[in-house]
């Protein structure tokens, strides 16, 4: 054989050792990856947010939550600088930078009151679909809301709006049994989801502007032609 | 320059050009995937089972579900082989194989208490956990189910238990604000979430499993050894 020949022969075996090496080396980093998902789900958080916590939750201070610039700290005889459920539920609220799509059956607890009329005073658009047979309740909060100017909309068939749904920023969906009031949070068994998966997520904002448009107040009586008409001439 | 040189130098960019093409192959199909799954999210169904679907739901039969194999077709005046909400969650509930925890505030609905007895006809495992006071309402069928031998255990604390939540072959949770009422399916505004997505139904096994070791009806009175003795005494 030539030399040329050779040489030749070992170039071409060189492009394919560094092409199967290649190969193999994406395949073996891919499957690593799933191997080390599948044995050890929980220790490596792959993908969208996702977050589940549960409800009584232990009674703490949420003022540090409200005021995280504040240099004094809170003198009330509550536990601080806990991390409980309720803390994480207002978190994620507080966390809204664009939007607040809240969709929810009973409104009545405080904290959760003044954390919508927080971002409101941020300046951050809220949008509140609320039941109203549950807008009646005592200590609702859905008045002072309004009061605030934050836009309410509220379903009044004879059944119950009965989600408790919110999105924030338009990605990040709030969902589970847990009403807003005090009850359900620091007495009832309850459960909090938190996901950013766009699959469960967009369902819900979808679901969400479609009552939004149905509860249009607007909408309710739309005047018929004949009608304007007869309000003319009389 | 030599011509051994010359062949030694070709031979260094050829891996050098195979090399890079190869990085750049995987990284372009890494790159395409992430952008056609940003801009077409709902068309690519990625890792596990996710959906949702929302209530009041269109009233169909649901007949084909419990007898698939049956050879005559219903003849009631519903409409059928409709995919509705409610056929959705009844499927899920039907597909189990090997178990169903379910964790139910209220269970009135006569289709989803048929379908539970169908799995335990089947000989699958099933536990339910329940509101102790909801047990007492018009229609509940925590009895009849109680009477064919499925284990219930009742929270009878001063609050609600008020998860909706099941757990179909410890790996597929079905939750949301639904109770398994008929007014919930067939009035309410509701929402159902479904997903195999091992962050999300973890946390709902552990809580399961604590709130049904909590309310073992054994733990609830535990006599100590002083009571005991004293009772063997009288």
């Amino acid at each position: 054989m030539l030399d040329g020949e050779k040489i030749k022969m070992s170039v071409v075996q060189m492009v394919k050792i560094v092409g199967l090496g290649a190969v193999a080396l994406t395949l073996s980093v891919e499957w690593l990856g799933w191997l080390f998902c599948r044995l050890w789900p929980r220790k490596i958080s792959r993908g969208p947010l996702k977050e589940v916590f549960f409800f009584p939750t232990e009674v703490a201070c949420t003022e540090r939550l409200f005021t995280p610039d504040s240099p004094f700290p809170c003198p009330c005889p509550l536990p601080h600088n806990v991390n409980t459920s309720f803390t994480r539920l207002l978190g994620h609220i507080l966390s809204a930078s664009s939007s607040l799509d809240l969709c929810v059956f009973a409104f009545t607890n405080l904290d959760l009151s003044r954390a919508v009329l927080a971002l409101h005073a941020r300046g951050i658009p809220i949008r509140i679909l609320t039941d109203m047979d549950y807008t009646l309740i005592t200590g609702s909060q859905i008045g002072a809301i309004r009061r605030a100017g934050i836009c309410v909309r509220c379903d009044s068939g004879a059944v119950h709006m009965h989600h408790k749904f919110a999105v924030v920023d338009g990605r990040r969906l709030i969902t589970g049994s847990l009403n807003w009031t005090l009850t359900a949070i620091q007495s009832n068994k309850e459960n909090i989801l938190v996901t950013e998966e766009p699959d469960l997520v967009l369902p819900f904002i979808t679901e969400f502007q479609r009552l939004w448009d149905v509860n249009d107040p607007a909408r309710r009586h739309l005047p018929s032609i004949a009608e304007k008409t007869a309000s003319l001439v009389l």
